[in-house]
């Protein structure tokens, strides 16, 4: 094996969002994009702000010979302005264009910022739940990432972090509002914070500095205000992004600003323009780059502000809010950022990963908390359309459904052993298997990756994506339950219509009327799949 | 000291390529373009296709709602489907769509195909003269570059690179056509190259990949072929940009593509996608991602070629190099890319710095050699207006001009020691040192960084761009020699016009004469203003 160990053991582990997001693309591109509930990744659906468009349209027509040249590692003199004046004014921190660093947005000005500070073994500090990206970041510059956990509300626990800081650390990172919480930390919290940063770093005789991951800043809802990590404390560097306030993730652009009154500032900021061009960033795209000081410029002259409307985002904060309050679930409500944090129902006795795969079978992709160091809970990313919040709800109330229907110990059953072939008790509901039925063929619409004894193992394919022979007398686990009048699965599947396709047909035929999108296929004959099987508890 | 030590260390040294471009940025900004002749970083200025435009509007004007939103960290498939259509019908290996990796340009390409590949320790093998840039990016994956030379040609020296190769060479890397030399590799060795790489894996017990850096493939002249390192060797990466081909360097848009046939393949590019990722790359910018599958796909379909026109590059390079021999430079005549590499002339037995200090105090700006591991040479980057190579063959013919003025000596003139107040022999010529003169003060257009014993060290001033007082009487070392009738120093500087003033006024016309736009100032009076000195030579 010539690839790197650590990356092997990357490839092997891989991102849970990055997985969903590829695994939702995938999805979409073969059943359509309204088939899916994808709350997997960060990639807002909201509209860039109104005069967007026009400007990106006037800066590429205008025939500047220089548009897409390269440009200074640190960035166009025009953006840098543009953001320093933005960045002063809002934050009351005196930020001058010669400390920003135009970077390819918020990950690529982490890449830099830690390039710049750490030494090998020196730790980054980060407060769980965290951003899952900064374990590998802080190891991409030879760093370890450390964790504190919040407390039980998400706010900062300034006792445990004094506890976790060690002489060791170099970085301590923040992201306000959070991802995943959507808490904001309040200016008396990032005072004291400050306080005890500067009261550490006295105290093992270097500077700890304070990383502000912000690309959520404007994104806060009700009014609220976002406190400034930067006026809190002088060693202080702020990242951050346009993907969330310009609806831009894809065209990577971001900043780095660094306080003024930053120890060793002028090494930092040749060493940030430096790592900007050997990571081989070189500069921030220079297109975008135009853009943002054209932006920022108009809204600093008292135009059009510089960002999305975030009211878009707090109606689908409330409208899922409320759907999962309905459902059941446990959650604080987010102050900002667009995520939404819920416990794990505890009810049922299944793993969070069990869970997960539970709303994977209804199409709804969403991220385990334990990547962002919180078990136990998971992420829904709700900059998706209210179409797909809507369509969703009724999948995350499917836990509720499934025990209606086969009464509380269903989750024991689907966890319990399967014997093939020696029957005791009743079939039970293996998975939300659902299919569309093509031909005598059955296309499945997601992986049915099963654990040894789950039923789906029983069913005849063994990948992703397979057509699936089914009406197959020597396959009698299966059964199919027709939900429209639009055909039959033709003579050779009547067995499906027989008395173990009429088991559920009540609940299932509900289920159909509630998602009605969800079984519309282009072809003749569509049903639901239902796996069962028999299955023996071991205790 | 906070900043990692390296990182001081790389703040400290800087890279010439990016000091000189951002010194030619700062005097352009201050005394216009046109004054300055920058050929120090490869900043094409040959325009994009004809097609470019109207695409890129298009796409902007489309509403695609996902234009600017996350891709997959690959890429967007349209465009890894057109990018491997392209290299597989150009360079005859089956590359499909899975097998690339579209990133932010070359640097971050290489970055991403390092940080997959390296273990702790693992050497990087580069056949000097080689891209700088190398030896970073192998250090930021905790690599190590070691360097081969080429041939007195710049062709590859099969011998040397066998004996270089070590069991802890993982990664050998060339770029055809070459930067800095503009050689293009020919078919013959690279098929020997692959074979010798392919027999040292096998001697060493693993695989040592071929990285083949070409973002210069496209810029080839005189219908020269480029041949394909990927087709020479199984284990091997190509890399390479929209840069120059399509002149969008500021844009951060190419591409890695895997053969087929590399050893761990999946693993390779599931760890190229993570790598793309965790880097803070994320995915290669979105918009730039539709134009190039756009491009791509035009030309595939037999309309515009993706691609500048080569023409004007070879028509640039046709008119440095017959100025550059009139002046008596030796070179080798670039097949492709866009850099000439001559030798520094070895008359006057002056340094490479010195050399290339004198081109810029003519506000010429190049690379020394030896940042590509080749002292004793300097790179021109002739991608660049025609007027700026025009304008700028005085300057590199103007060691001619001084020695015609001075004699052959002059250089060892300038390497000697001043004694000041010591008078003897005859003053000479301490530095083409010309300047502005504004109302009573001479403004220097560039940085004057003597060495001690420099003449100019005896001038009023003590860093960049300050206005330095003259016609003091205190400071009889200078004198100024008016160059037009525009008008005079004024009564304070009636000195300048005397004796000293004429002791070269006749050189110093005919230099103003040939360079009419190095002395247009916004001021009334306009001098060149000229350092000299009474040296006493040692030995």
């Amino acid at each position: 094996m010539a690839i790197a160990k650590k990356m092997r053991k990357f490839v092997d582990g891989g991102s849970m969002i990055r997985k969903m997001f590829e695994e939702g693309a995938r999805l979409k591109a073969l059943y359509g994009a309204d088939k899916v509930f994808d709350f997997s990744i960060g990639n807002p659906n909201v509209p860039p702000p109104e005069n967007f468009k026009k400007a990106l349209l006037d800066i590429v027509s205008e025939d500047s010979p220089n548009l897409h040249a390269y440009l200074p590692n640190a960035g166009l003199p025009a953006a840098r302005q543009a953001i320093a004046a933005r960045l002063s004014r809002e934050q009351k921190v005196p930020v001058e264009a010669k400390h920003i660093v135009v970077t390819c947005g918020a990950a690529g000005g982490l890449n830099i910022v830690f390039k710049a500070l750490l030494e090998p073994g020196d730790e980054v500090l980060a407060v769980a739940p965290y951003f899952l990206e900064y374990g590998f970041i802080a190891d991409n510059h030879g760093g370890v990432l450390k964790t504190v956990p919040s407390k039980a509300d998400f706010s900062l626990d300034l006792e445990a972090i004094a506890k976790a800081l060690s002489p060791r650390t170099k970085i301590f990172i923040i992201d306000t509002p959070n991802n995943p919480t959507g808490r904001i930390y309040p200016e008396e919290t990032l005072a004291a914070l400050g306080a005890l940063l500067s009261r550490k770093g006295d105290e093992f005789g270097h500077a700890i500095y304070l990383v502000s991951d912000e690309p959520y800043r404007k994104i806060a809802y009700d009014g609220a205000n976002v406190a400034s990590p930067l006026a809190s404390y002088g060693n202080s560097i702020a990242v951050t992004s346009y993907s969330k306030e310009l609806s831009l993730p894809g065209e990577r652009i971001g900043f780095a600003a660094v306080n003024p009154k930053a120890e060793d500032l002028d090494y930092l900021l040749g060493a940030l323009a430096i790592a900007n061009r050997i990571l081989g960033f070189v500069n921030a795209p220079s297109l975008m780059q135009h853009l943002i000081a054209h932006l920022i410029g108009e809204e600093l002259a008292g135009g059009q502000a510089a960002c999305v409307d975030v009211g878009i985002y707090q109606r689908k904060r409330d409208m899922l809010a409320k759907g999962l309050a309905e459902a059941g679930y446990e959650f604080a409500i987010p102050e900002g950022a667009f995520y939404l944090f819920p416990k794990i129902p505890a009810s049922g006795g299944i793993t969070d990963g069990e869970f997960l795969s539970f709303l994977r079978e209804e199409n709804i992709l969403t991220v385990p908390g334990a990547g962002f160091g919180a078990p136990g809970y998971f992420r829904i990313a709700y900059c998706v359309e209210e179409s797909v919040i809507l369509g969703s709800l009724p999948g995350f109330d499917s836990h509720g459904i499934v025990r209606r229907l086969f009464g509380p110990d269903v989750f024991h059953h689907r966890r319990a052993h399967l014997v093939p072939g020696h029957v005791k008790g009743r079939a039970v509901l293996s998975r939300l298997c659902i299919g569309v039925f093509v031909g005598n063929r059955v296309q499945y619409r997601r992986e049915n990756r099963g654990k040894a004894g789950d039923l789906i193992h029983r069913t005849p394919h063994s990948g992703h994506d397979q057509d699936v022979a089914t009406g197959n007398q020597d396959q009698p686990k299966e059964f199919l339950i027709p939900l429209s009048g639009k055909g039959s699965c033709g003579g050779n599947h009547g067995a499906c219509l027989g008395a173990e396709g009429n088991y559920l047909p009540k609940a299932w035929q509900e289920l159909a009327r509630r998602r009605p999108g969800k079984l519309q296929v282009a072809h003749s004959v569509c049903h639901i799949v239902v796996g069962y099987g028999q299955h023996a508890r071991r205790t």
